[in-house]
């Protein structure tokens, strides 16, 4: 197997860790490549009581844009993907989930960075209390799963891991 | 509408510029985010003359795996994303397509990047000569699409824009 021969972390942030690290590839060549190194994270499409789903819309910065999403966030150590999905739809959406459910997973972008995102289903909610970070600007946008199919359809929605849960949600419910 | 305050570059790499950025929110909040900024890149899903399609096993070093994904690259400067999947179709698997179709398109992980990925479908293809860069090990991978869908959902397929392609391509077809 391909390994590491060296890393040479170039910054060191809260959030990412950036290296140029140097690699064996499986041709016996060594060659040289720029990795962002993250801890990964866990996101949650949301079946509301009603029959709606619960997207939301979240300024970010990389891209300067209100964008419509899935709540979701980081794993923090220690905590399982199921963990994290189970925090986030908490404090982003304020529901408790009885049920999370493996919805599939994703390597995000795969040539420079190691970031996997967990996909579940959360179903069986209940309210509780919304707890957003004082960076985090969501808006609540409850909608059913017709419209969000169609968001993905018509380029509104144009959040991987959003376009992905709402997908993988559409592709399993039909095998059933 | 939010503006950039300031922006500290920590790196600037070949493939990834990194900065530690301070937003302003929309909630009147200032607050400092460390961002990948990213040239963006296209994706393409070959269509064969024999019905299959065409899947790509590369050895990525972020994860240190060889993983299944479509054909794919950055934009180089003056690139149109369309240009970029044509000239990506033949150096990476060897054909020329007479049709490159917009399926698509995401950002890859906006909690810290604005990396985004226009996604194709490549119709009507031809052979050409394949013209891999030395740090690329790839191979070939010709498959029926339900074999493909059936990797997705197996967990073979955990790379994002090939998820995205098959899925996306599945829901445009089956609207037809």
């Amino acid at each position: 197997m391909p390994k590491t021969f060296s890393r040479q972390t170039v910054f060191a942030g809260r959030v990412i860790d950036v290296g140029v690290e140097n690699h064996q590839m499986p041709n016996g060549r060594q060659s040289s490549f720029e990795i962002v190194r993250h801890p990964g994270g866990a996101a949650v499409l949301p079946l509301l009581p009603d029959g709606r789903i619960m997207l939301i819309r979240q300024f970010r910065p990389a891209i300067g844009e209100m964008i419509y999403e899935i709540p979701a966030g980081r794993l923090e150590p220690g905590e399982s993907a199921q963990e994290c999905a189970g925090r986030e739809l908490i404090e982003e959406i304020g529901y408790s989930a009885m049920q999370i459910l493996p919805l599939g997973g994703f390597w995000s972008t795969v040539g420079f960075c190691d970031e996997y995102i967990h996909l579940f289903l959360g179903r069986d909610l209940t309210v509780a209390e919304q707890n957003l970070e004082p960076d985090e600007v969501i808006d609540l946008c409850p909608m059913t799963f017709a419209e969000a199919l169609g968001k993905v359809k018509g380029g509104e929605i144009l959040d991987s891991k959003t376009q992905l849960a709402l997908l993988l949600y559409q592709t399993l419910e039909k095998d059933q």
